[in-house]
Parts: C-alpha cells; structure tokens; sequence
C-alpha cells in the first residue's frame, strides 16, 4: 500500500495521483473504524458516554477573562510573538510546582512545555523509535498513545493488567519473549493513575517492582499522568517519577485540570532526552503558543487553581458515583471497574456481546460508548466498552445507562434466540477470545 | 552515534544512559551552532539583524482584547475544549477567503488548520519521506524546513536561485542528475514569495515552469507561503496552487501577518493527501488550540484585517528602504537583493569573508545577523549573510548597518594584511567556494 518506488499514476483502484508517494510510516495513520458513528453520536439528544472532554463549563470564565486582561496589560506583545522551544521559564516554574504535589522534584531546566501531552507522546516516539521496534504497553491502552506509536512503526505489545494495575510478573515474562526473538525494547508506556481507559490505579509497590525491572533491563518508561490529580477518595500514590529521575519521562498536562483549548502540556525528561525533547519541539513546532502560556501562567499566579482542582474533583465524584449506581441498578450482572478518580469505567460485557457491532444500536437508542477495540493494537476488546462519566451531567448519565441497559438486554435476548439455533457466531461475525479486562465490581 | 542495539551503559565518552536508545531519525536534530551566541545577541545593546520575528507591536491589542472578550462571551465552553484536528470549519472559511488574494479557489474540507505552519511542514515530511528520500529545495533554503526534512532523514539537494528565484534549468538538471543514481526525489519545498532567506519572488513564467517540470516527474510542490501579503511595490504573482490544484500542497500562516504567539497555520492540499493530514494532525496534537483558533476566528470577523496588513506593509517597507539605504551609505561595493516584501535581504560579503567566522566579532560590535550557513545543508553559504528588517526600528537598523560595515571592513583590512604574508587561508581556516547567492543591487 505504500511501496515509493511506483508512479503516481492513477489506477483504476486508487483516485489519489500521490498513492505510491506515501513514506512506509503513513500506512499506520488510519482513522477509527468508529469515527463516523461518533458523527452521528455528537447529536444533542444522544447521550455520550464516549468521549474524554473535560467538563470545562465547571471553570468560571472569569478566571480566564481577567488572566488574559493582565496578560495583555502587562506583557501583550511577549504573548504574541514567537517563543522559546522549551516554553517560557515562569510557567516552567509553576509545572514544577503542581509536581510537587506528586511528589517529584526536579529542575526548571528539565521541563518541555508541548502542545498538550500528546504532543509529548509524539516527540518521545519520534526520539526512540525505529520501525519494528518494540513498545510495550498496558492492555487496554489510551488509543492516541497507540496511534502515536503506530505512525512511527513501532510494534505494540499490551501487557495483562488487573485491578491494581499493570501485573509486573506479566512485564517480566513479554520481556523474556520478546528479547528471546530478538526484539529490541524502546519504552514501557504506562499511566499509573486513574488508567485510561480501564480505571485502575497501579499500586505503590507494582511502581517499585516496574521501576525496578525496567531499570535492569534498560527499558525507558514513559509515565502519563493527566488524570492524577482528580482523585476522589484520596490522591494516588505518588508518581513513578517521584523516586526514578534517569529511567522515566514524565508526560504532564493542563488539559484535564484546566482546559484542553489551551493545548499545554508538558513533559519532565531526564537531561539529555530532554535536551532532544527541545530540538524535536522547535523542529516540530518552533514554539509552543506563548498566548497561551502566558494565559495559564497568570491564572495559576493569580488564582487559587488548586481549590478550581477540587471543585473539579466534586463534579467528576459526583458523575462516577452516579454511574457506579446506576450500573449496580440497571446491569447488575455486569462487571466493571471502580476508579477512584479520574474520567472512566470499564465495562465487561456478557460473553459473545460484541461492543463495536453493538454500537450501531446502541447509537439508535441515543446513548454511546467507546467499544474496547479502540484500545488494543491487535483486534482484541470486543468484550469490554469504556464508559466516560467526565463531561455528561449525572442525570444524563442515569438516562444512558438505562438505555444501554435496554440495548445490552436486547441483545442477550437476540443471543439467547439465536444460541436456541446454533447461528450465533456466524451471525456475529466474531469468534475472537478477548483478553481479560481488568475486573473489580 | 545512533545505533539503536548497543546497549545504554556508560562508557567513559557519553554522560547520557540512554545514548545507545535513541532512533537513527534522531541524529538529524542538532543545535543550531550559533544557538549560543544568538542568546548572547538578544541582549537589548545589540541591535539584532538576524531574528525572524514580525513587529507585532504594530498590532493595537485592543483588536485582540475586543476579539477575546468576545469570544469568552459567545461560546467560551467550545473555546476551552478540544476541538476537531481539522481545525473550526469558521476559521477554514475565513483562510479560504485569505487565500483568494492571492488567486486560490478551494474547498473548505481540503483545509487542515496547523500550528504555525512549521506544523505543516513537519506533518506533511512526516507522511512522504522514508529514510533517504529526495527532497528538493532552494539554494539557499529557510532552516527550519532543513531541519525538519533531516529530522525525517531526507536527503536534501538544494538547487540554484538567480534574482528571479529558483531556476527552472537548474531544477531540471537536478532532477535527471538525481535519477540517474536511483534516487526517489518526493517533493519541491519552494517559498516563491519574498523568500526567506533569499529575499527575491519567483517570477509567474517560472511558477508556471516549475509546476510543469513537477508535473511531468511526479514530484510534489510544497509551496510555503508566510509573506505573500506583506508586499511593499505591489502583489507578487498569484500562488503557485491558484493554477494547480493536484500537484501542490499550499501552507500558510497567521505568524506574519497577525502574531505569531496564537500558533496557527495551515495547509491546502489536495483531496487524498488532506485526509491523510488531518490523520497525522490528530497523532501528533489531538487537535490545534481550540483558543487561539476562536480568538484569530473573532479578530478576523470584527476587525478590519485588510486594513492591518496594509499597516504591517507600511512598518516593514519602511525598514526595507531604511536597511537598503544604509547598505548603499555604509557598504556600498558588497551585493545584496533587493525584496519587494517580507522580511529579509540577502547580503553577500567580499570574497574570502567568512561570515560564520565573523559572527563573534559582530555580537562583540553589538550588531547580529544570521550567517548563510544556517540556509544550507552541507555547509555551503560562509560567503553570505541574511539581514532580517522586520523587528528593528529604521534608527536601530541604520545604527546596526553602521555597526556591521565597520565589522566587515575591519575584517577587510586583516584579511589585506594577512593577503600580503600570504598566510590568510590558513588563519581563516575556510577555503571552501561558496554557492552564487541571488544578486541584485
């Protein structure tokens, strides 16, 4: 599909003049499979239990309103011009700040600020990966990790997780194999707290234990951490990075914690990665924005973002405790997991319910989800869904889940019906043994 | 220095722990050399010929206050929030009408909003070149699109510029030369307008050559296109994509002619390769900052932007003929170009006159410039200098061509002393024979 020695000539099979002209790396950018049905899910009247965005409407505009008057006061022309590659040192300062509370120290010097902390993921892949490399990853995984990875031709291999997290003994063993075929292991990609999508947290002591293996087997491992500060029962245990300076890059973000249109995040790199990180960024990018840095670094000098933080934290505990009973009301059988913060349950469905083919239903009866396959390099999934409780309000979310009650009880009968015949895995189209998902309930 | 098998241990030469890790592409990012001395140059005693940054202090920032009030007002929730990796389909609309100035009729879907347009260039050498790929471009070329085309590993092969810009014999000659040796060649990176750092325009019988010659080998045209309205003696003539709509991916900026800080550009490119943009885009950021975007979305639809560019005409052309006439005044037997727009001349020295070399002793006269190495790959353009007119005040740039023509002629007379011993090569250590820079005065 994208050999670069052929003619852009039109075939009678492809209407692009350039299609044999695409580098071998183009072939890993493919849109989701289920991105048109989001289209369509993105009606008002459709209840979406899909998407990751924020609840930004709990920020009062004010805050920003008078951090923009300032900043336009007192430094308008520094906000609109050109920056440096590594992002301004006052909002440097302040990042080291907000990890602090993570338990990281670290210098000023250290930190690259990035258009949001996918751009992060996308330098650290570019910097380390050569095609057929391996990065591993947990199963599930955050989708634009491993879409990140994909388009640098790395190979994913997803590791067993449960409720505690990645299982290290899991790790130690997809390490023996894949190096007894001779594959060369970049990065462990991993996102310890509030996972995205399964919403586990990784214990103390499995950090201890990952660190530690990585460590001895010189693997780099990338720490995303978005959601670690919207704990609802208590914060995590501290960052990996908190006691590992050489062998992690931290990825950060203001996304969650403050708003996403802003578009900064950041990453905190031990010193020669991070002398790199700066040279991909200003490759990349030139600089990041410095309107808005300039703007989240007056808000966070000028107002009190750590109690905005918890007013957040009482949003996001009021929607998951909604979602957490109105699944023990409506689907009871079910299993799932029970995050202690961050944005996201994930469901495991009856045996045989596939989630994506469920979807098209599922989206006539106005609710939607994300079906698990969005979240494996290799097909698996199709057992599990990951349910988002971040941006709908919690009687939107008592409404969506009685109708996937309804769509999911629709099946099972459709199932039973059809076991009577014998019929139902060629109706199904789907005979594939999903990898057990993470399960507390 | 890159390969990716050893294994991360300290040897004695390297501090880094992970310098045996990283990917091959990643030998590509280097420092700029003069990176150091730039730092030294920003200090407010120098008057600084050499940076790029537009004067946004021509911007009254009441137009941007108005626009962000605005927004926060109108529809601050969508402001705050991810967007679409396309970018808002308001502000596609507003670039299609940008673009009509200068003869492009599209389609608001073949539109992806980039931040900056250094975004672009990194998207789109992302999605074509494999390692070892041609890419094309002039002789002298902008230096972030020769880091990015390394950052892929690309090979560069820089082509010939007269005061009319690029040859078209040349190009044609390259590309047989490059043929002949199995070389895939996968686009043409050209600034036709005002270039950067040549100064000079692209005339249209030569666009229309170009375009001819790309067709007819199958190599793409990236048309890169930031200064096209800042045009001081009149439009230059109209793009390169108003009559070619396959063959060319146009990009484009906010960066020059609104401010740079917002971080917004984008690229037109044809039906296939859009899509695979959009793809690339939503990898590497998610989407671009939903903020600047309302905020240049809002300046545009309020604020009399026509009417803002023509003041930005009339700072910058000011400084053009302040810098033209303090060459003629104080340097009256060196070359230089002459732009009708932008941002820059091109200045090339007396024979044997290192400009690289020379850099020190400017910064240490308190006046910068960027020497005409920077421009090229392979080390060529020591002969040459690129002055940049577009920050400075008329008095700082007088004063600082003032400054450099007493650098250059104390350079003059140490070069005729040492010529009389016989001794100067070796002193300069630089016997390299430069590249014909474009000349015009």
């Amino acid at each position: 599909m994208t050999s670069h020695h052929s003619s852009p000539v039109n075939s009678g099979t492809n209407l692009d003049p350039w299609f044999g002209h695409y580098a071998a790396r183009a072939a890993g950018l493919s849109a989701s499979e289920v991105r048109a049905l989001f289209a369509v899910a993105s009606r008002p009247e459709v209840v979406s239990l899909a998407g990751g965005m924020p609840f930004v409407s709990a920020l009062p505009s004010e805050l920003i309103r008078q951090s923009f008057e300032r900043v336009m006061t007192e430094s308008g022309p520094q906000a609109l011009q050109y920056g440096s590659g590594q992002g301004t040192p006052e909002l440097r300062e302040q990042i080291l700040e907000i990890m602090a509370l993570e338990g990281i120290r670290g210098s000023v010097d250290d930190v690259v600020v990035t258009t949001g902390s996918q751009q992060g993921l996308d330098l650290v892949t570019k910097l380390f990966i050569n095609p057929g490399d391996v990065v591993l990853a947990e199963a599930p995984s955050y989708v634009g990790a491993i879409g990140v990875f994909r388009s640098y031709q790395a190979e994913i291999s997803q590791i067993t997780m449960d409720e505690f997290g990645l299982i290290p003994a899991a790790l130690c063993e997809r390490i023996t194999a894949l190096k007894s075929v001779g594959k060369t292991i970049k990065f462990l990609y991993t996102i310890p707290n509030f996972h995205n999508p399964a919403g586990v947290t990784l214990t103390w002591e499995r950090r201890l234990e990952i660190l530690e293996i990585c460590r001895s087997e010189s693997i780099l491992v990338l720490e995303d951490n978005p959601y670690g500060l919207l704990y609802f029962d208590g914060p995590p245990p501290q960052a990996m990075r908190s006691v590992e300076t050489e062998g992690v890059v931290y990825l950060g973000s203001f996304s969650k914690t403050l708003a996403p249109g802003f578009r900064i995040g950041w990453a905190l790199a031990p010193h020669a990665i991070r002398e790199k990180l700066i040279l991909a960024n200003e490759s990349a990018i030139l600089s990041p924005s410095s309107f808005s840095q300039f703007v989240v670094s007056e808000y966070l000098r000028s107002s009190d973002w750590k109690a905005q933080i918890n007013t957040f934290r009482g949003v996001y505990r009021e929607r998951r405790d909604a979602m957490l009973a109105a699944l023990d009301e409506n689907l009871p059988d079910l299993r799932w997991t029970v995050p202690s913060g961050g944005f996201y349950v994930w469901v495991t469905l009856p045996e045989q319910i596939d989630s994506k083919s469920m979807l098209p239903r599922a989206v006539k009866e106005l609710v939607a989800y994300t079906p698990g396959t969005a979240f494996f390099a290799h097909g698996e999934g199709r057992q599990s869904m990951r349910l988002s409780f971040c941006y709908p309000t919690t009687d939107a979310i008592r409404l969506g889940i009685r109708r996937l009650s309804s769509v999911i009880n629709g099946e099972r009968e459709l199932l039973n019906t059809f076991a009577l015949t014998g019929s139902f895995a060629s109706i199904r189209g789907n005979d594939k043994v999903t990898t057990p998902p993470p399960n507390v309930n």
